[in-house]
Parts: C-alpha cells; structure tokens; sequence
C-alpha cells in the first residue's frame, strides 16, 4: 500500500434497468423474495460486449445504487432495528461507501442491446455498470 | 431509462491489496490456479464497517482492476489467441468498460482495519472497493 496510489476512479454507466419496481419500500429485498422479470437495456457503445451472451446464460449483474446512501458504516439487518446494528461489510445493505449491487440473474431473451432477466430486485433507472458469466459457482477472477 | 439519469459516479479506494503477486503475467487467472495468501488492508475511515467481519468468514472482494485497458469490447478467452474472440460480458477478462473484479476469498485472520485472506490472485497494490458476505451461494443483493 503506497500513498502514490489513486484514491478514486470514474465508474460509467453502461446502461440501465427497466424494471416494474420503483418503490424502495415496497421492492424485494433479494432476488429469491418476489422478483419480477426486468430488462437490461446498455448503451449503444457497448453492444460489442455483449455480442456472445445468450438465453441461458447465468450472469453476475452489476449495478450502482444510486440511491443509497454512502455514509453509513453500520446498518440494523435487513433494516430491523429489533437486531443489531453490524458493519456494513459483512450485511448486504445498499448503504455503503461504494454503493454496489451483485444480482445473480438468467438471462431468457436477447434483443439487440437490450437483455431480458428472471428474477431482479434492482430498482428502475438503476446504473448498470458490469456483466460477468458466473464460473463454477464461484465468482473469482482477473 | 431517461436521458436525465447521470451517466458516470467515484468509485472511492477503500483499501488496497497487499500481496506477494506483482506482476500480471505470472499471477494465477483464477484464485483455484494457485493463488496466494494475501492482505486486504482498509483505510482507517472505513474501520467501523469492518467490526463484523471474523475468520471463517467467506465474502466477495470487489476490486478497482486498476491497471486493465477499459477500451476493449472483445477478447480472446484467457488472452488464449487460438480461442475465437468473445463479447467481454460474456468473459471473466479484466479489461473491460468498469475494470471490477469480483473474488470469492475466506477471512482467515482479522487484526484491526487488515484482513488476511486464503486464495487471492488480485495483484499487489489493487485497490479494494467493496466487500460483502455471501448469501446461500448466491450473489443477489439490495
């Protein structure tokens, strides 16, 4: 760790979710709790990338949620303030300092740049910032 | 999707890799080819949100893969040019759009805001930008 490093770096969004959620409150917490089927719809400057993705195709979605909040190092679970408060790191809350969302979804249709996915708890609007394959059920990588 | 939604954000360097790989030509792909032990050291701002985190615990690293080439939309699998080139969504790669690497690791000793960590094959110096806990082997989140 050098205090040459860079501290911060531009993140673009490569396209958004439709989704029929846009209501915080109301949205599933996980993908397993009553996600609705949505589109991915990316950017023309992208469509390259997505040239080999096909229906079936498990992915690793990755979104900016830009409505959290990035100050916050501690959360209640789950948002129940019956349990204790944790540290943000080890909680799946969106409220962190780099407010990233993983979503593990299929892809069931291809149409031009714009996937269609099962099961998605993100909100409408948000920033979609990376698609990976998933490997072996694991999700290392380079 | 509406032309108001803000097309990029700061990804802040919560922390940094400090491992024993340094060069990118030698490092493992994958953390199972024979990763290393290594270090996750966090900035002292971000210390509360680590207050959860114990040994044992498995969690998925996210990373700045800050020395990728983020203008490339197609690559050859593994850089393996006998491979026909593929869409970069549908390829583990880290050059792409948003340089984010995703790595499964385990915690195996926690001494205040470093992390000591099983199997990373990010390379020295890679700056951390997240770090959550796995769900039931999925990787859905809110």
């Amino acid at each position: 760790m050098t205090k040459t490093n860079r501290k911060s770096f531009e993140v673009k969004a490569i396209g958004w979710v439709e989704s029929s959620l846009t209501d915080l409150e109301s949205a599933p917490r996980q993908a397993d709790e009553g996600a609705p089927e949505a589109w991915l719809v990316f950017q023309p400057e992208v469509l390259e990338g997505l040239r080999s993705i096909r229906p079936g195709d498990q992915v690793i979605l990755i979104t900016w949620l830009d409505r959290a909040r990035r100050d916050m190092l501690s959360v209640h679970p789950r948002g129940d303030t019956s349990r204790p408060e944790e540290g943000v790191f080890s909680t799946r809350s969106s409220h962190r300092p780099n407010p990233i969302g993983l979503h593990r979804v299929e892809i069931i249709g291809v149409e031009g740049r714009r996937l269609r996915v099962r099961h998605l708890e993100a909100l409408d609007k948000t920033p979609i910032i990376d698609l990976k394959p998933i490997l072996n059920e694991d999700i290392s990588q380079r």
